[in-house]
């Protein structure tokens, strides 16, 4: 019986998504949660990665377990299991052939840059950013990036070969009031430290470090450079998966 | 030469405000970074203990320093010794007699409730309340607890003989929207754990497990009692200091 579950979590403490050796990772502690519910060792699959200090408003996956109780009662006894900075937000029985991972069609991402001086009550929830940005230029180089493109350059390859580089970013919506500015990433996939890649070279561009003609050099050169400057994780939410 | 400094601080991390063995606490830190400025060992004076867990938009502490250069270059150099769960909002020279504790007249609190389940992303910045809360009876019983009364029941002493337990509450403010609900307070002064005992007592009335009536009893019997229920740190907000 496959169980499809979609959780929220706040990445501060955590190792990442993925389960490594060292420092606890999400994946681990929901892992050790169903263990102990189930009272046998479950592997649960994710729909992708966030890395170290990125946070999830609704990751997404699934794992197999006979489970003769209703699902609200599974997801209670998640909850309560859970540290109370991962909290499962849903729990559905779906068809085996449901993957967290290979059903995924898309992926929604936000990134949160706040001006100025960042106040340590969201320092873990933001990238800070002093100097005023141009949205105008913002908006170019989002316009430049929008579309199936090949995005090598913005890849870090952490020595995963990728069979292709190539991604189709569906939307990227820039909002902005006087102290935030909210950076929303929406595509069939993303490559491991692409959204970072992407924010760091907006906000260069929004900063005047970098041309919206350099972003296109940069995107056809199909090569990854120094040139990209990885946003931190802290800013970063995985927003929403789409099956 | 005497500074006043204002700072706000994630109180997460640390063990309060106090300096106390052990856990790195909130005032350790900041006498740690202006040591390391100063070459020279610094003590500073807050306004008032925070618990571990509690954080401050606004807290305020002064020392003595002949710094030769601007108070915004001292400002610059706090933050760039600091951790960044601490943030200086200002810095600038005071006469000799004011005094960060005594010179205070009011402080002002704020407390975060949350309805519902709690979010991961903000476990550390409210206390979430399920179940429905009945304002018309807690801003009866906000009232009676507005003005000049003696707080005794509200106070955990810790040890601590207070002089006198009477304060005068000025202002019970409270707010509410669909997913949370902000009660301010402000006082002369407050006791030891006492805007948490004042808000566990509401949020009781709020639920029905408490009358207004034994709230008028609690306040009247001047004692402190098992019956005064002290919501959790993470709500509460020291949000400004009045001198």
């Amino acid at each position: 019986m496959r169980w499809k579950c979609g959780c929220s979590y706040d990445g501060t403490d955590f190792a990442g998504w993925q389960t490594q050796s060292g420092q606890l990772s999400v994946q681990e502690a929901i892992e050790e949660a169903l263990s102990e519910i189930f009272k046998q060792k479950t592997r649960i699959v994710g729909s992708g990665r966030t890395d170290a200090g990125v946070h999830a408003l609704e990751q997404v996956f699934h794992f197999d377990f006979d489970w003769a109780h209703d699902p609200q009662s599974l997801q209670d006894a998640m909850r309560s299991c859970l540290p109370n900075t991962i909290a499962p937000l849903y729990v559905e029985s779906v068809d085996d052939s449901f993957h967290a991972r290979f059903s995924a069609v898309s992926k929604r991402y936000q990134y949160r840059l706040q001006f100025g001086d960042a106040s340590p009550l969201n320092i873990r929830y933001c990238w800070p950013i002093k100097g005023n940005l141009d949205f105008e230029r913002i908006t170019q180089a989002a316009d430049l990036l929008t579309g199936q493109r090949d995005f090598a350059a913005f890849a870090a390859n952490r020595g995963v070969e990728y069979e292709s580089t190539v991604r189709n970013i569906t939307r990227i919506d820039i909002r902005e009031d006087d102290a935030y500015c909210y950076m929303n990433f929406e595509a069939d996939g993303f490559m491991y430290k692409m959204v970072r890649g992407l924010v760091g070279t907006l906000v260069n561009v929004g900063l005047g470090r970098m041309t919206v003609a350099e972003v296109s050099d940069l995107l056809h050169s199909a090569e990854r450079t120094p040139m990209v400057f990885v946003a931190p994780a802290e800013g970063l939410f995985l927003e929403k998966v789409f099956y």
